[in-house]
Formats: C-alpha cells, sequence, structure tokens
C-alpha cells in the first residue's frame, strides 16, 4: 500500500487498539498518540453550540506549548451526554497520562481528548479504561502502530485515510503525516469530522494555530456529504515544540511549511466525501469569478448541500438547472447574463443562455467516472473556491435509516 | 371528494386544458382564470437570482388594481430560457387577452403569468398558443372548471391540492378559494412552489399585498422538501377590487380574512410536503422558546434541511441526536441545558441530560403514522415557529436521479 511510504516524525508514538466499544468484534476504537516531550499543539473545533464534551476539554487546551499527546475512542461520541459527559471526557485525559510508560511521565492536562460515534449515549468508561491501558503498553513508533491508530479513529469509514508530505528546512528534514476519519455527519462551516496530523517541524503554538486554521478554510471547511455539522469535529496538529537547543522555523520555512500542511489537509479531506456513505461519485465544484472568496464559498457551498444537484449527478442526469438554480439562492451576488456552466468540461450554460448539447455525452462523461467536475463561472470578479462533496443515492438513504435501529 | 364542497368566488372563471406540453397524454398543462372586472392582484416570489422570466414579468405587475386574470403553463419552467424565454412570457400575457371571450375585452399587461417544470428548454409557443386559445373558449365558474384549472398547474405532484375558507362581511359572504402545486425543488426561504388564491372580498392592492406577504411567511415559508429554492416560486392573489359601490372590508373584516388567509395558505402549504417526492412521512416541527420568531424559524429550517433527521424518519429511528444537532448549527443562540425534546409527545432528551425512554416505542410511534411531530424547546424566551417537512427516502432519491433522461 502507498500508505506505506511515509516517513514518521520523530518524537512520536502511536497505538491502536480495540477495547469492545464498537460491536463488531476486534474492530479497533481506542487510539492513543504521545509526544515523547511538551509538544506544540492546535485546535479547530466545530462551531456547533450542541458541542460534545470532549471537544470542550481539547478547546480548551489548544494552542499550548506543552501538550504530551491525545487519547481518541470512537464508537461513542460523549456528545449530548450531560456533566457524566464532561467528567468522562476529563478522566479519559487522566486515564491517558497516568497509564504512560514511566519513562513519559504527564499529566492529566497535558492531554487533549476526541470522541466519536453515536450521540446521547454515556461512554462506557470500564472498556475505556482497559482499552486506554492496553494502548499505553503498544505504542510504538513504527508504520503498523501509526496504521493502528488511524484504525481506532474509524466509524463508519469504508477505507483508512491518510496523508504526508516532508519539507527541508535548516534544520533538515521534516515530516507531516495525518490521519482522518468521516463517511457522514459532514457539514461544511468548519472543520469537519476527527483529523491528527503530527509533525517534528518546530512551530510555535500560536502560529501553528493559525496556520492550522488557514489550512482547514481550504480544505475540512470545504467538504461535505449532507452538511450536517458534526457535535464532534476536531482537526488537532501537534508539532515539535521549538526549545533552546531546536529553533522554530523561520518565515520562508513556516511559508513552506503551511503549503504543505494545507496540501495535506486538502488530500485528508477528499477522501470524507470520497467514502461518503453509499457515495458512487465524489463532486469537485470549482468556483471562479465571484466577487470575494467568501461569495465563492458560499455558491460552491449551496451547490454541494442541493440534494437535486446530488440525485442528478447519481443518475448521470446533465439536468443542469439544478446547479443555476442553487447558486442564485446562495445569497451572494450572481448574475444570469456573466453566467457559465462546464460539467466535466462541456459547456452546458453561457451568459444566461441555454447551449445547445449533447446530453448524451454528458451523462455517458458522468457514469464513465468517479469524479465529476462542476465549472461555474459567475464572472463577476477574482473570487474562487474548490468545494467537494457526493452524490446521493439509495445507499445513503438506507444507510442512514437504519443507523441506531 | 371534500375538495367539492367549496363555494366559488363570484366573479371569476377557470379553466385547464391539456395542450401537450406535458410527454403523458391528455395531461392537462394550461390553466387560465379571468376576472370579469379589473381585480385586486398581490404576489409573493422566488427571491432565487436565477429567476424565470414568467417570475419577472408578474413581480413588475404585482401589486396591482387592475388585473384581469393570470395564465399558466405547467411542463415547462421557461426558466434560464434568456431573451426568448422574456419574450415568451410577455407573449403569453398577449395570447390571454387576446383570446378572452368578446365581453371581457383586456390587455395583455393586465394578465400575469406562471411556469412550472423542467429549467432550461424554450417554451414550445405553438402548443402554448392552442392551449391559451382552448382554455379562454372553455372558460366557466363550476367546480368542474376550478378543478380543471387545478391540474393544469400540476407536475410531479401526486394529488391535487386545493383549500378554501369563507367569511362574513357588512357585504355579505365572501370565498377564499385557494389551489396550488409542488412536490420537489421545495425550499424554505420563500413562498414555494405555484400557489393561486382567489376571492370575492373586496380588498385593496396594497393591504392585499401586505396580508398575502404576513400569510406567506407562517406557510409556504415553512415549508420545505430538500430546501432548494426554486426560479419559479409564485404566490398570486386575485380578489375583488373594492370599487363606487362595493366598499374595501373594514379593519375588523381584514383581520378575519387574514387569519382565514393564512389558515388557508397553511392548509395549501402543508399539502405540498405531505406530497414530497416519495415521501412516507409529513414531519412537523415545533419550535418553542427562542429569543425572537425568526430564531424559532432558523432552528426549525436547520432541523427540517437535515438529511439525516430526515432518514431517521424513514427509518422509524429514534435517533434524537441528530435533531439536537441540527439545532446546534442553525446560528442562533440555543443552551443545551435549557433544551427539552420531544418526538410524538415522548420525551427523550431534557436539561442537556439524555433521558431514559423505550426506543422501541418512540420507533413504532413513528412507523405507525403518516405525521411525525418534533418538538423543541430552547427554553430562552418567547419565540415560536412550525414548519414542515418530509422524510428522505430511496424512492426520492430514485426520483430525482431519474427526472429528465
Amino acid at each position: 500500500m502507498m500508505e506505506l511510504l511515509m516517513q514518521l516524525p520523530k518524537g512520536f508514538r502511536f497505538a491502536g487498539v480495540s477495547a469492545g466499544i464498537k460491536s463488531r468484534a476486534g474492530a479497533k476504537d481506542v487510539t492513543l498518540i504521545v509526544s515523547d516531550t511538551p509538544c506544540t499543539a492546535a485546535g479547530v473545533y466545530t462551531t456547533n453550540l450542541i458541542v460534545a464534551a470532549p471537544v470542550v476539554l481539547s478547546r480548551s487546551r489548544t494552542p499550548s506549548a506543552n501538550i504530551r499527546g491525545i487519547v481518541v475512542n470512537s464508537g461513542n461520541a460523549n456528545a449530548c451526554t450531560g456533566q457524566q459527559g464532561d467528567l468522562d471526557a476529563a478522566e479519559m485525559t487522566r486515564l491517558a497520562a497516568a497509564n504512560l510508560p514511566q519513562e513519559l511521565h504527564a499529566h492529566a492536562e497535558d492531554f487533549l481528548v476526541m470522541s466519536t460515534g453515536i450521540i446521547g449515549r454515556k461512554l462506557p468508561m470500564a472498556k475505556i479504561q482497559s482499552g486506554i491501558e492496553q494502548a499505553a503498553k503498544h505504542l510504538g513508533n513504527t508504520q503498523t502502530h501509526f496504521l493502528d491508530a488511524c484504525d481506532g479513529i474509524m466509524t463508519t469509514d469504508a477505507f483508512r485515510k491518510t496523508a504526508h508530505r516532508s519539507i527541508r528546512s535548516s534544520k533538515g528534514s521534516h515530516s507531516i503525516v495525518g490521519m482522518c476519519k468521516g463517511a457522514g455527519m459532514i457539514g461544511p462551516k468548519m472543520a469537519t469530522m476527527l483529523a491528527i496530523v503530527v509533525t517534528d517541524a518546530p512551530i510555535d503554538a500560536i502560529v501553528a494555530q493559525r496556520i492550522l486554521q488557514a489550512a482547514a478554510n481550504r480544505s475540512f471547511n470545504c467538504i461535505s456529504v449532507e452538511g450536517h455539522m458534526s457535535t464532534n469535529d476536531s482537526l488537532v496538529l501537534l508539532a515539535q515544540a521549538p526549545s533552546k537547543s531546536v529553533e522554530a522555523l523561520n518565515d520562508t520555512e513556516l511559508a513552506d511549511f503551511e503549503a504543505a500542511l494545507t496540501e495535506l489537509c486538502i488530500e485528508l479531506a477528499k477522501k470524507i466525501p470520497d467514502d461518503g456513505e453509499g457515495a458512487t461519485h465524489l463532486i469537485e465544484i470549482c468556483i471562479k469569478g465571484a466577487n470575494t472568496q467568501a461569495d465563492a464559498d458560499a455558491i460552491a457551498r449551496n451547490i454541494a448541500l442541493s440534494n437535486l444537484v446530488k440525485t442528478a449527478i447519481t443518475g448521470g442526469d446533465p439536468n443542469w438547472g439544478r446547479i443555476v438554480s442553487a447558486a442564485g439562492y446562495a445569497g451572494v451576488p450572481i448574475q444570469p447574463k456573466r453566467t457559465a456552466l462546464k460539467i466535466n468540461g462541456l459547456p452546458l450554460f453561457d451568459a444566461g443562455e441555454p447551449l445547445a448539447f449533447d446530453a448524451k455525452q454528458v451523462s455517458e462523461s458522468i457514469r464513465a467516472s468517479k469524479l465529476t467536475l462542476i465549472e461555474l463561472d459567475v464572472g463577476l470578479g477574482p473570487g474562487s473556491a474548490t468545494h467537494w462533496t457526493t452524490d446521493l443515492n439509495t445507499e445513503y438513504v438506507r444507510f442512514n435509516s437504519e443507523y441506531t435501529t
């Protein structure tokens, strides 16, 4: 597998184990990532006001220059769980710190925490405890350890989602590795899902936070499956903390790092709608010519969230009126007479007029490829944006009608 | 059929005929409604910036005290049809006026126009012309004429949608009758679909416009199927124009009229998600305790637009976390600790804590009824709102994947 070629960042250990939280026997559901020394941590979280306990706790602890790691469980979101949920999230960080190998002495407040899975059920803390104990014993820094950690954060994902980049600085070569999970309840207004990026590049906490937010805005904030914003969305970056012996990256190096991080986040983010529950198409929506980038984002988002657009792609149906009309109620300026639409490179609408086109050709171009490209130029200004979503098909509906019962 | 018991308003004539615009042989697709004398007309239209030609034309002609009627075609939306579309919409009003029986002499600019159907195809004007000629010959004021007119505006509707009310004033008894169409591309931000309300109550144009907008805000603006705002949504009220011999309703009578009109519009509006493409449930979402009515509307809308909420209802799944989390990203204040949720009267979540409940009982209550009632009290203030939507099931997806191809 290609993902095995990545170089892991120095100074971090990974583990993923099965604690029996998920119903499927042997499925990994507890992940632990630990830094050998205090590291930099930045986080971007859901803006949902109904927010899970682990998000509240992790948000209060980032950005930071003194984090030792992150503990994650899948199979239960610890969301809408009241006061017990807050206590359980804190207890998870305590257990993570308490069970570390002796040489890695840490405190509860040095840990971040994430949970993902069903909303509204209390965490099974006995299972969580035994899972964290077991994970702490299995920490290591090989590819296998990293991939186990990836498996431990997955829920309805059909495949593992990882990405990696490397940059060079005056201090040598630095590795950036990332993992994420998510296939449903993916909304476009915030860093969606769980994602963890780890790097041995030395970066200050405040800088890391700024760079991570910018990368999220071009990646995880540009994807959707059905637009339902989760209570648990979290994106965390762990980086080497600069010290007297290791200076932080300089501005040029930081620009390289930010570019690599953004690329990595886009690669990770696209894997989520590509794995959308039941999805047969990944839809890439490129908006050009909006007055501003924010306007382009609004138009792209509106198209991405239209069930009528999504079902048309499912059916290989060149029903372009659905795309243009979705752009029209995005709440930002658009003029039909300046607007042009292409699907998979084939022009369908231009300057307010429908074009003659070969419906069969467009239809076949949609059916022939997993990726469908929608290009809308609204002809007003320099604003552009690219978003990614899934089609909507009967499998998605079947899956989500039968999720808990 | 119950709908046959309505009293038609005096002074209006109706017709619906088949002109071959729809592919199904004999399906009615041209409707004509004519007032014997100049009447009051008010209109509420889509706010989509990609707007159909008939909407642009009708909007420019309402409110008015001098309208003679409205001409409607189904099977083609005359949207995204460029300059020819504008000419065709105007030509429809010219044809309606020119073909009236001699005693009803009128001009093109005295007519409103609506179109509904596929986007992006030019109107088949030869068929439209023969349809209007035929409709003008068949005008009448019996129940049959009225129901023919209802049929002429339908597209994917599974059933005809009518409602009626009557009020008494010092001038006697007044009838209010309404028809609407719509099953898909139903978004909640504006008067959705096509709807026509006709009354012999005497009302001034400016007053009619104000009352119609208020009624739309509590009815057609509170429904959704998938939230895709149409290019053609239009709601028009035709009323008797007050004159020297017939005074306008006084303030008390107007209040009665407004209440009856709002009731009628809600009754009509609910029929649309009840007929949502493939829908097996009508979902009624009652929000209480929001700071303002606008906040309550925002919360209701977010829940109504969540595919995850809709598929949970399809599956009879008491997955209440999806409802609460949808409320959390509506962009308005909400505090978990003050929030309470019931489904079909059964309490599931209260004061930030999940309640113990019988999942089987909730599930059965959803499966047993076409109507599912979601009640969310956010415990902050006096704002309330009720919205209606459909579930989301495989039939909707299948239908909309195969619409044009």
